[in-house]
């Protein structure tokens, strides 16, 4: 089984670590000048270990293997939230990138190959998942026109061009030439590490299904107007939000989540009846069964306040990702390395959050690995991970590919 | 009795609507221009009408009776709210002016005598009740020197060294001048309009008791923190405003009113689990007795919320102001003049709206009568009052003044 280097691992995330450092996280947004300089270090690594490196017109980068027959896609991102950690998808690339190496330099898996990828803008700044979308076909031309920086509105176009990508043509994946893909990623929760466990086998990544509710009352002056004549957003809302908790609560299964990300009353004044109200929200599940369900009992709450009124309800959707369901054969290739190498600490889960991952899944078996994040800190500079469940994690991932690659 | 003078009372009311007009309303922010321009004309107006004229240091206008023995207060405010209606105030102002002009006329009550008052900055563009305030010695010079307009940003002794008021004194009221305090008001509720009833004798100003409301919890990421470990200030707040609504609605009178003005949460972000929330919260009520009932059960639901966790919950106090009772008398003789104008349609009720007259009330008997505002419809330049309502509450208005002064 090919063994990971634990001191060049742990020496190119602390290197990219001081790429943008802010605190003892990074700030490091998608091409911005940090980004850039992050993305050069990879390409000097990903040269260093014997790939063959192309950028796409995206912003993606891959380093391809140079072995025959099917290889293993692996890979993450390397740009971060706004001041947030340093681990959020660098590790996933440098996970990949020490994969490659570990399998070349054992003459018993020298033969297998992994292409090294970094998908661009995971974290959303430009878009939604431009990078790997882009990858498997499924951005356009004028998405990427209409695209901009979502902090401070400089568009993708100019961006591109900065970095010297405007007009390179944008990577195509071939599913043929992959037996499948591998992404690592810290947990961002704190189910592995608020249970002394050291690897997380992802099970499925949740859909994300989101919402805007409106609520349209009418507004008064908040002493004059008797309470009984009122058609009060505030109220309405409040009551509508309460019986949202209570119906989800009562149909989620184990691991559904539900946020009340945004309220906003209109006009927003301590004397004044509020005419509107405005809440941000959504659901989440991995289970392609129940998200109907949910959304079922959502509208069947909002359609209710609106019949019970004074106040008129109404929802519109905002986007509703699919939940992607990791391959069943690579879950059991990382469970069988993970019992290797930490043997009764690791467990099936589901991921909350999103990952390039769940768009690799539509065009070929993909599967994600998660080490523990301490306090289940995330977007965050605070967020951190044990160097020992850095290691580790990264000898489970080689070895799970080795395994798949070599079945 | 006195009769007041229709065309008379309408054309300045209609004069001083063209000042600062906007769309059927004006737009009159206190110490502007255009309130400049309307309180000169109001200027212009005491002086014909034979009545001595004061303007204050802190933009009061008062036009003094000439004659013998006591006299009646009366007045109310010439500035609007932003964008506003073309009454609320003026209406007050020009009854006061109409009341003193029809006794004067009259042989019967010549030798009655009425003080025309304009309160400065009832609407609060640059505090509180400013010139009501101040004439009753509750403002210091320490206020005025931080006070400015909320909307512009102005200071204030900036805007009264624009208007010549620079270093004039404050008027302070000698009670032993007045028999009383006569403030009349479009009711800038429904209740008349609603009911078909031309005169509302006020019983009482509310209490208003207003409080700020937060919730800490613990911001985490909204996909990956299980619902049994989060500490959402958003639901906390939630749950906190349905139990307030819930419990303020059992211990109410009937016109208590209560208010969730503004509900903030922090960071206010889809993808966010909320780790802080904020409420802007007021109740009402004319009961001196009531308004700590509702206190206390507002305060034992905060501290229950807080006890039950996991969120942490906190109130802070930001003003109550006192229930004003309004002379009895004062209330007999307005009853009296109302059924002889409008007999069998007028009622007692409580204001929900804050007025000068309740601190008038403080040092003098007090009294308010309100005329129909068609709608309900307050602080909106749709604001209005059918001419033949503003006629008849001007001659109820007049005759209960000099009904009071006789007896």
């Amino acid at each position: 089984m090919p063994a990971i280097n634990p001191a060049r691992l742990l020496g190119d995330l602390r290197a990219l670590a001081e790429i943008g450092k802010y605190k003892t996280g990074v700030h490091r947004p998608t091409l911005s000048p940090d980004d850039l300089r992050a993305r050069a270090f990879l390409v000097e690594r990903l040269h260093a270990a014997g790939l063959e490196v192309e950028q796409d017109g995206i912003g993606n980068i891959l380093g391809r293997s140079r072995v025959k027959g099917k290889v293993m896609l692996a890979g993450s991102h390397l740009e971060s939230q706004n001041h947030a950690g340093w681990l959020d998808g660098a590790l996933g690339v440098i996970y990949a990138l020490e994969a490659a190496r570990a399998l070349s330099e054992d003459p018993a898996t020298a033969h297998l190959g992994v292409d090294v990828a970094s998908w661009c803008d995971e974290e959303g700044h430009f878009g939604h998942f431009l990078g790997s979308r882009s990858a498997i076909g499924l951005v356009t031309e004028e998405e990427i026109d209409k695209a901009s920086d979502r902090t401070d509105g400089r568009p993708l176009r100019q961006a591109l061009a900065a970095a010297g990508l405007a007009g390179k043509p944008r990577l195509k994946l071939d599913p043929a030439r992959y037996a499948g893909y591998f992404e690592a990623h810290i947990e961002q929760g704190d189910t592995l590490d608020s249970s002394g466990l050291q690897i997380g086998v992802v099970t499925a990544i949740v859909g994300n299904w989101r919402y805007d509710i409106s609520v349209k009352g009418e507004q008064n002056h908040a002493g004059t107007t008797r309470m009984a004549i009122r058609k009060d957003a505030a109220v309405g809302l409040i009551r509508l939000c309460n019986a949202i908790h209570d119906g989800l609560a009562a149909v989620a299964g184990p691991r559904t989540v539900w946020t009340f990300g945004k309220i906003t009353l209109d006009p927003g004044s301590a004397n004044i009846v509020p005419g509107g109200a405005e809440l941000v929200f959504h659901f989440r599940d991995a289970d392609p069964a129940l998200l109907p369900v949910l959304e079922k009992t959502l509208h069947d709450l909002v359609a209710a306040a609106d019949a019970a009124g004074p106040c008129r309800f109404s929802i519109r959707e905002v986007s509703k990702s699919k939940p992607a369901l990791m391959d069943e054969g690579f879950q059991a290739a990382l469970d069988k390395a993970a019992e290797r190498h930490a043997p009764g600490k690791h467990l099936r889960l589901p991921s909350g959050a999103g990952h390039d991952a769940q768009y690799l899944a539509r065009v070929m078996p993909a599967a994600m690995l998660f080490v523990p994040s301490i306090g289940g800190i995330s977007h965050h500079w605070r967020e951190n991970t044990r160097d020992e469940d850095i290691v580790r994690g990264a000898q489970v991932f080689t070895s799970a590919i080795a395994g798949v690659l070599r079945s």
